[in-house]
């Protein structure tokens, strides 16, 4: 399996495809089958207790899933989720960003598998973890 | 079963805890064993062509099981999510909002679990359905 | 939606594609949206405790699920479950069959979501809830 | 974290309390973070077309589960599965017995999670994953 997309390009395609999420999502490492992608947490992340929101962490796994698969099958903005599930194991540590590391399961002709653990930064315990199911749009 | 909280208190309660909140989510009905709860979409909530993004309809489900276990609880702020499974079916209608309809399937000891189906206001089809299950902390 | 089986045909198609479960799943119900579904509990169904296994109680959402679709797509025995999450929420009732109630949530080109309830007969509480999701095979 | 009980020990147990699951499943390894476990693939597990059957894997999940858990707090034959999500990601090889890989990513005080990725024997690529929620009964 080869990539179509550096962490370079990903990066740049990303900011031009989801503008709001500049700033919030980081791509940290990329290779054929894993990312990693940072969640910079802010303010507007965190829930009350200071601790990073369940949405918030939902967010990262499917911006990770979204780039992993878009960094293989190349810039096809349409690939929707359909099915995602998440477990919620451990209080994110305060003040520390979130990283989640993704793999790709599965990259079939019309679904793709990612699954997606995630880490305060400096924790080695996972806080979260998730899968994310995307369709993939026929080739036109 | 009966209520803790009527619409009116939760609605204030949720703003107290979750001033982050405030104007996105809406009580429009509760019941002994359903809630609906209204996402007022804004440019925040889209994704890229305009329909609602996946993150904010997570969101909207967890408010609403959070919301709907706090009515029958009472104020307990430190529920927290442990598991969510979430179906993405139908795009969501531009410019519409979300109205989420919740049911309590379980309120034990240690854990609840609601059932959350999602339509845009004026269509019929579902546009998402999730579950979420949260950790009840021990009466004090 | 239409139907494409009656209650009568889907049994007997189900009993030629699948003859080792013949005897544990009784089409109980059949409507254009909705299904039910019997387990008669045997021995091999029980976990120990005597009371029915959460494998049993996911292979009863597994078949009621695929009833439901091809009982609305005809006779495609290669549909297949691509995901599934399911919620154990009660002990189920000693000495009773396990009734699921289907409901289809999509029916769409390449996807079907259901959602599945179950209940002990004779009681009312859900014992479990199930999603399952299906990859229909192209038209030939 | 330690051990409770070998990985002979752990047969033997499951052996006594799960008499009808002998000769399905095998206990192959076991760390104090891992095992896996193997399910003799025989006539009863298969769906049409000679493939293992969801059903068949969902039930090697959950015992693998089970498995590690006990492992860890020792012999507790009341933990239950309170929550499962699992994808089907490849048809199973004919004729190979399937491995599960278990890791826990979490035991915690009434919760633990465990996290099943599933291989036919022989074969690279994964045919499902699966997670698994326990609910660990308080200790007397």
């Amino acid at each position: 399996m080869t990539k179509q997309m550096s962490a370079t390009e990903l990066a740049a395609y990303l900011e031009e495809i989801f503008p709001q999420v500049h700033g919030d999502f980081v791509v940290e490492d990329l290779s054929a089958d894993e990312m990693v992608m940072r969640l910079r947490v802010q303010e507007r992340h965190l829930r009350p207790g200071g601790t990073v929101s369940g949405p918030s962490m939902f967010g990262l796994a499917d911006c990770a899933a979204y780039a992993m698969i878009l960094s293989r099958i190349g810039q096809q903005a349409l690939a929707v989720t359909t099915n995602s599930s998440i477990d919620f194991m451990r209080k994110p540590a305060a003040g520390a960003d979130i990283l989640a590391s993704c793999k790709l399961l599965k990259l079939g002709r019309v679904l793709a598998v990612c699954d997606i653990l995630m880490h305060s930064e400096g924790s080695e315990n996972a806080v979260a973890r998730a899968t994310m199911t995307y369709s993939i749009p026929p080739a036109r």
